[in-house]
């Protein structure tokens, strides 16, 4: 198997973005991937978008991307795994690159998710979850998220302020962030008062939907350092997967599929979680940040909340998390948010972070969930 | 790069599963082919499916189809190319395979598509259109697939008797087919009176939608031998796209990313078009066979429709094709069909096909469409 490097990465701002199709924001994001890896010209494209079919009404988006781009011919298919989509692109093009199919791939991830009615995204948002048996009941992503948060509060004995520190580092990184779609740090006492969402999640428990697309340009690790100055190599790769429906789990408040991809990606890239210096998490809902945490290695069961009470979490902390906003700031474009987590470690590991700079890192970690963790793909990069 | 071969192949029937839902459809065609296999564990599915997060409100049904087979928390992700999604999916096994990532790949092709209204079945379809330029303005993949017809017919001054004998042959090999939609022959004469669907399609040129399941196991070819009794090795694998418009085309009435995908799987494969046995083709439409036979090198631009008229396509002619009834006669279950293509040439290369053996099959082409044509996948299979 080829070792595989990352050597261009474009990150277009999220948002709302009514007046921008999908094709196009799909394809302004790989122009910038590709002119960053010094406009090569890729032979596949793998795209990772989750509500392309429901909320644009298109399928074979990958197709449609690669005519856009004007890339006559190319390979291009769709990889799909709800919001883990980006990663999962990721996965694919790590595969055609490794395999020695592909010697330049470029992996897409792309979301339009705000210019449609409230309840369209609603719907929507549910197809995420196991369809016959929880999303038919009325259930949504947030509403069961919420049941989760709640649950861990009880067995741990928490108050809704043990999760505050998820959010505020969130805005704090996305507020120096030339991407991010809230650029605000929440300001001191704010969380208490924020408006419940679905009790006990409230407005910055959870990522907002978004707009927004993101791109990276992969090739073989023996040709990358000849091609750019700062080649990311993707030292560990791995997918595992869990039940759709919560009811279906053993443990509730244990991310099995975030514990098992984990797990495998530090065993291919021969490392342990002390390692890690900073971790591009899911943090879709704070709970979600607490769980993955502890399902990777970073904390026990039921005290993941302690690395953001002790500031753990922050640039300067022992694992900084979010480093460019996360989800919560950066904003949640679903099938596109995991590229921006690989993009934005990339950023990292190249030391071109700006204000966003976590001092020396090297190793990174990125995991991008789908649902509630039914998919779990975690990534570990070095610089 | 490895080897990589196909070990286990499990076709359900295709038909009206209204009965069944859609993620047991998929585990039933998945346990057959790992039975077929050994029961060997795979540590990874990879799952073609192009209508569940529209017709059944459900995405990662990768994860869904994993965890209703007990496959505890393995890599599962799907694929999605429209109606070439099967076939992605085969792509997407064979790269994790080849890359040495995975040792033992799962291909699942999945879809229901006839439990639900017309009116969803329609606008769904539409969705491997272009959907801001081509269906927003009300086209469907039939109304454009009758124009592409019309103009095959006007180009080269025929009539609509041109295109019988593909429907002819698709429900003369699908009425012997165990697992076929259809399984009664044409009669004489009723071509010629049947009803139009979209002028001048009629009800004999078009596929039906379907709902199926159809399953595959891959491993590593040096392994493959020592498993299973006749392996059925991947010697070619190629992924090409076109434009979805067919405004966009600068000649209508060539399959440009057919024809790349052939080229580059003949190139791998070390074979030209006379080496081919048998060809599974995406004969949706009578017309995309004509242009299928011609973009993949049998036949010149405005021939292919010569190959049915002197049989040639006949089980027992110069090239078999739609050897167990075709998308026409086995039926469309569209992110499903690649597989059973892919599935049924095994059969044809293991000497297993009964009464719907080619004498003496040694290599089979395999091409799955996404749209008309915007997506081409194409393997060759060896025996």
């Amino acid at each position: 198997m080829r070792d595989v490097a990352i050597i261009g990465v474009g990150l277009t701002p999220v948002g709302e973005h009514w007046d921008t199709s999908l094709r196009q924001m799909a394809a302004d994001a790989a122009a910038k991937a590709l002119q960053d890896a010094g406009n090569l010209r890729p032979e596949a494209l793998y795209l990772g978008n989750a509500y392309g079919s429901t909320m644009s009404s298109q399928t074979q988006l990958a197709a449609l991307v690669a005519d856009n781009l004007g890339l006559d011919g190319i390979e291009a298919l769709s990889v799909e795994a709800a919001e883990a989509s980006g990663a999962a692109a990721l996965r694919a093009g790590y595969l055609a690159v490794a395999s020695g199919a592909v010697d330049i791939a470029l992996v897409v991830g792309a979301e339009k998710m705000t210019d449609s009615i409230a309840a369209t995204r609603i719907a929507a948002r549910g197809v995420s979850l196991d369809a016959d048996y929880e999303a038919a009941h009325g259930a949504t992503l947030t509403a069961l998220a919420a049941m989760l948060m709640r649950r861990y509060m009880y067995e741990y004995n928490l108050g809704l302020d043990a999760f505050e520190g998820f959010a505020i580092n969130a805005h704090a990184n996305g507020a120096r962030s030339q991407h991010a779609m809230f650029r605000s740090p929440i300001k001191p006492g704010r969380y208490a008062q924020a408006p419940m969402v679905a009790d006990p999640i409230n407005l910055f428990d959870s990522a907002p939907d978004a707009d927004g697309a993101a791109a990276l340009v992969l090739t073989a690790g023996d040709r990358a350092a000849d091609l750019v100055p700062v080649p990311v190599y993707i030292a560990g790769s791995a997918v595992a997967t869990d039940t759709l429906a919560l009811h279906d789990r053993a443990d509730l408040l244990y991310l099995k599929a975030a514990a098992y991809s984990a797990q495998r990606a530090y065993a291919q890239a021969g490392i342990t979680p002390t390692d890690v210096d900073l971790f591009e998490l899911h943090d879709a809902f704070t709970v979600i940040s607490a769980l993955s945490l502890e399902a990777s290695g970073f904390a026990e069961r039921g005290e993941g909340w302690k690395l953001a009470r002790d500031g753990d979490i922050l640039l300067n902390g022992r694992l900084p998390i979010s480093t460019f906003g996360g989800l919560k700031s950066r904003g949640n474009p679903a099938g596109a948010a995991g590229v921006y987590q690989a993009g934005e470690a990339c950023l990292q590991l190249r030391g071109a972070a700006g204000d966003n700079q976590v001092a020396g890192a090297k190793v990174a970690l990125v995991q991008n969930l789908g649902g509630l963790g039914s998919t779990a793909i975690t990534h570990v990069l070095r610089g």
